[in-house]
């Protein structure tokens, strides 16, 4: 067992880690601290507690409930706070009027009624796949406000006052979110998107590179070990689909900044994702081909080794290239050349396979290994070519 | 542009059709129309409305934030709110104390000082991913009850009164969403897992069986796009990664029920789901090869395709076999031998392409194709191997 003291240490440690790898963190981290303290001044102020009371409270937990770390997200959720809190409020007091003409018995039964088919309801409609994706934190303030709005209603007699009260509240809760994450460093949902698209392009680029260089020469030394960290990058590729589409969600709420327009076409950047993906999906499958001896008749394995590498490197170098026009948002001229190259290279290996006399070698078997690795090659090719082509 | 009649029969025909997917999802609304309309009587029953005043709506919003699908989830956030809100109101009390400690004027600037160091703090714990995973939500409840406590004390003198409402109402509420949730149909996090994996493989033994018993031969055929819904439904296991963490999260929440211990271990379901989705990697790469022909010199053409549809069916079988030892939840003796044979038929192929004269076929080129989906085939029974010997 570890004393708690190395215990500490190590959290510590973990902790300093996590702030260097994105310093936005701690930033966020005081924007949250920032926005809560602006709004707790509402205890504080004289006038404007005596305005709002005990429903002052609405807005602190606007704040800690919607303030997310990208802009987007805060919007998102901001948005559909507002607008959940608007809508249901507005259902609630319609609610209410119709139950009160029921007189004081039938009033409780029929607000019990309603509130169960309206929670039930729009508990069914966050079922659906589209709401769920935009507006699933909407369609929970929508119930909560619904309910409080039309249940407190039957005690409060000021039912319209508290609909307000809630309602300004929210926007006071919102509008503070809003300025800070906008106003002190913001993290922009689109740039992450932007970034991380970019990032798994280059991520395809250094196992190309990497395959191309490294691999097929140094095959022989037993330290490759030390260059698999940089090959393995690829693998959180097959990851990153959820975060994509969210981070597209997000930047479709935000405004315009940066580099970025208004009608930045977002949902182009989760079709390169998927091709990026298709891509790594075979280089997955080549990877796991990498971990055995490269195989081939003594007269052919330079050639063919040589290639192979070609292929790689020329893959590689459109890749970099495709990413760094990502990058600046330009137009990838660049990168045809090298795929061509690499087009020439598979030509070259192909009518090297074709006249290669392979009855001398009774090892034919072990070339099937070459040959699979060089096909999967291609492969990644073509994806790379179709990434170029979604990239313009 | 359609009508809007239109457009709502198509929504309506959309919602049925996901009622009858999981008919769970109906029940599941009624179950929080329910859970709301049962908490909403403390409104309504004057001694009740009387113990807790305003204060009832905390147990509304109580139901509202944590009734979730899942058994498992509705008692993680249950707990989590619980603990958060004991944990943040002790502390709360204690920032209270001290900041009274230092006056008057002292005061309000004592506790903003607390609200943002505690919100800040929290906030940044919150990107530790493992307590991102579990308690996530009980974080943000923390920096909510600290603030409410530490900063409603500052005005309303029944301090204590308050945290203890809150308590006592969020018990209420999270008791009727848990005892909702369990009694009515329920819903377990456990038993979705456990059938997710099951499908998983019951998907992967669907490919291989599709390509093994009808790609190869009906390959001449040009009606294939009929029984490619079947092939690819392989693809989503390529993204139920986060499915299946968020479901293990869930399930090791939840208490023992069914055919399930009180320690199961869902981590092994977890590391299974990890080898499915290496599997279907090679399936994803080994598919692109299905869209054009086999093609091989004529002499080997039927002997390879038999083998090669051998090797599939083998897999195919083997992984039936799995898949419904895992559901049955007993040892997988009789996977055991059909992952034999595909080893054998693996074995035949490879000293049947040892032995053909390729000389005499000038296509030999066009036999890569054929050799790649070979070995593609055998990389699959590996793993197909190797999920068996998880599953033991």
């Amino acid at each position: 067992r570890k004393s708690s003291m190395a215990k500490a240490a190590e959290l510590a440690k973990k902790a300093v880690k996590l702030g260097q790898d994105d310093p936005r963190r701690v930033t966020h981290s005081l924007k949250v601290g920032l926005a809560l303290s602006l709004v707790s001044l509402f205890y504080y102020l004289q006038p404007l507690y005596e305005g709002f009371g005990v429903n002052a409270m609405w807005a602190v937990m606007t704040v800690v409930l919607i303030f997310e770390f990208h802009v987007g997200a805060t919007f998102s959720r901001g948005l559909n706070r507002l607008l959940a809190t608007v809508l249901g409020g507005a259902i609630g007091l319609g609610a209410h009027h119709l139950a009160s003409l029921s007189g004081k018995t039938g009033q409780p039964i029929m607000l019990s009624f309603f509130v169960f088919l309206q929670a039930a309801g729009i508990t069914f409609m966050r079922f659906f796949p589209r709401i769920k994706a935009k507006y699933d934190y909407g369609m929970i303030i929508l119930i909560l406000t619904f309910a409080l709005v039309s249940v407190s209603g039957f005690r409060e007699d000021k039912i319209f006052e508290f609909a307000h009260k809630r309602l300004s509240t929210v926007v006071i809760g919102s509008s503070a979110c809003l300025i800070v994450s906008i106003i002190v460093c913001p993290v922009w949902a689109g740039e992450d998107l932007h970034r991380l698209i970019v990032l798994n392009v280059e991520k395809l680029a250094n196992f190309l590179e990497g395959f191309g260089d490294e691999y097929l020469r140094k095959l022989e030394d037993s330290d490759l070990n030390q260059d698999r960290s940089l090959f393995r990058e690829y693998k959180s590729i097959l990851e990153t689909k959820s975060e994509e589409e969210s981070l597209a969600i997000f930047s479709s709420w935000e405004p315009r900044h940066g580099r970025f327009g208004f009608r930045h076409p977002w949902k182009q950047y989760l079709k390169i994702g998927a091709l990026i993906r298709q891509c790594a999906y075979r280089i997955e499958a080549l990877d796991s081909y990498l971990t055995t001896k490269f195989h081939a008749p003594p007269q052919v394995q330079t050639r063919l080794e040589e290639l192979c590498a070609e292929m790689g490197m020329e893959a590689a170098r459109a890749s970099k290239q495709l990413s760094s026009s990502l990058k600046t948002m330009t137009t990838p001229s660049s990168a045809t050349p090298h795929l061509e190259k690499a087009r020439t290279a598979a030509k070259a290996l192909k009518s090297l396979l074709k006249t290669t006399s392979w009855n001398h070698a009774t090892d034919l078997l072990a070339v099937v290994h070459a040959i699979t690795v060089t096909s999967l090659l291609i492969d990644v090719i073509d994806c790379t070519d179709k990434i170029a082509v979604s990239v313009n």
